[in-house]
């Protein structure tokens, strides 16, 4: 039975905490979060299993847990987390956050990703960033199907979902139902956000493959316009405003394109599927027909982690440094 | 760079000294062989480089090779190979091996098993079994693919090839090109042998998704017989005679069949692939258009396991103790 601290009890705190539950290698042992509102209840509240008796606290309580390892899903801004993740090592615990810029923090932060790497080792634990994306799909996944590869030449990755049956936030956070200008508007002052993470997803690829870029770029993202009017969670869209979006990366070697990541999310998708084409001997062709759903594909991953973590050796560590990611009972 | 013994120099072991004179990573380092016609010979002379000067020796030889890992590509038969692990771990050489049963071997030989991990673990190296099937394709992958499922109720894998594209020794494995009675007689009496390693493969699914089967059958193979003329690597087949043939194993749960494996090669197969179906929330259907094809995936996994076998804890390992398998330059 691993003891598990919830840190962050929104969204998907609260749908980590279930699958928690839902698990027999898991107990938890403890609710952090910021929100006055509910420090002070029972989680147990919050994911229908009234009587779990688990008072969620401010990390403050942090030290008087009796715990083996950390969720965190608080933010995405690594800074943040970071001073948040420090406070779980200190403590002693194995910390396993939703973090995007987590998943390879190496190349954008690499002074916060050295201090975290000094400190974890110090205190004899593992933090790793994980989710369906960043952490597998478009990254730990291509990484493994390169495996059965005598050379790899260039890998693409395209992941086509259909946004309308994501929960909210997601097409809130892709700016469906926007307007145009106003979609540019809001991607541009960052109050929307897009997908995040597609160059740690590149950075991962590459220093799994033992390559050195000459450059990684993201594009901004471009919006996806209604053709007619669409269903979709944020009401229905007239023709000409925003279903979603495409995000594209690409990192490039010795003049050519040798990573190519391709993000596409609008409302009334059909086919959604998960791509992945390896260019080299053997070239691989793999799809996941329907895709992956992201948000049980995050709980999934982030929960299925958590032995992985353990097990690991000390240190700040990515998906590629830990055993095989699977499922756990 | 990764200094490799090649021990055993037939068919594959001379794909695998090629592949590993064509990366980077790698220098060899020693050739062992028992067979006198090479012993003696450069072995680079057997894969297309001259003037290597790595001379073919008995494994009497080993102690004196300066080197980090063995890749050990002998016989199926685990006993055999369990002594020549012994000699390769006793210098202190980590080994990855394309034996079938050493893929998983706690199952089908505990003892032996417990055996060489014992010594692996008191002269601090790493042995591992791999290979595209038993070692990727049917165990390592799909439990991979489960990392995204927040439950797991059933595995389904299938592996169909044209096998007139693989090499004359694997047509001849399944019986290409003989009369069913023959084709039975020489299943029955163990000259050909069909596909050697599902059970091995349902074994580690099965373990790493922590579950306890109560049963796990393989069936015996059936022989695809021709409805038509059929090109094959060993002659055209005429209708009514073997092409190929169909393996199936199972492995039961609380009266369910949870891990179902098929493996289907014959001559003139149309539309390979490989398949990966798991049923539970959220359900994955992954496929391989095309397929990988077995003799370069077998070298590219085996070769590509070398580094993570190295970093590895000591000790006898499977594929789902070592990092995450991946291409390596």
């Amino acid at each position: 039975m691993i003891r598990v601290v919830v840190f962050g009890c929104g969204v998907m705190g609260r749908k980590i905490a279930r699958a928690l539950l839902d698990k027999k290698s898991f107990k938890i042992a403890g609710a952090v979060d910021i929100n006055p509102e509910i420090v002070g209840k029972d989680v147990g509240t919050l994911v229908d299993a009234p009587g779990l008796g688990v008072a969620v606290q401010t990390d403050a309580a942090l030290k008087t847990l009796d715990a083996d390892a950390v969720v965190l899903t608080t933010t995405s801004h690594l800074p943040d987390v970071a001073a948040q993740i420090g406070r779980c090592v200190e403590v002693g615990f194995d910390v396993v956050s939703t973090c995007e810029q987590l998943s390879y923090p190496w190349k954008r932060h690499p002074g916060v990703a050295a201090e975290l790497d000094k400190l974890a080792k110090s205190r004899g634990v593992t933090v790793v960033g994980t989710g369906i994306n960043p952490g597998f799909l478009m990254d730990t996944l291509p990484l493994i199907l390169s495996a059965p590869c005598l050379r790899v030449d260039a890998v693409r990755v395209r992941r086509l979902q259909d946004s309308a049956r994501r929960r909210i936030p997601f097409q809130t956070k892709i700016g469906t139902n926007l307007a145009p200008d106003e979609w540019r508007r809001k991607i541009s002052d960052g109050s929307i956000t897009g997908h995040v993470g597609l160059l740690e997803s590149i950075y991962a690829i590459a220093a799994g493959l033992g390559w050195k870029l000459d450059e990684a770029n993201e594009s901004a993202p471009e919006p996806i316009l209604a053709e007619r009017e669409t269903p979709s969670g944020l009401g229905s869209v007239r023709a000409g405003r925003a279903i979603g979006l495409r995000s594209t990366a690409v990192g490039r070697k010795g003049g050519r394109s040798v990573i190519e990541l391709e993000f596409v999310a609008h409302a009334g998708l059909k086919d959604e599927r998960d791509e992945i084409s390896i260019e080299g001997d053997p070239p691989i062709r793999q799809v996941i027909a329907g895709g992956v759903p992201g948000d049980a594909g995050t709980v999934a991953v982030t929960v299925n982690t958590i032995p992985r973590a353990i097990e690991a050796p000390p240190g700040l560590k990515t998906m590629m440094d830990l055993a095989i990611p699977r499922w756990t009972p």
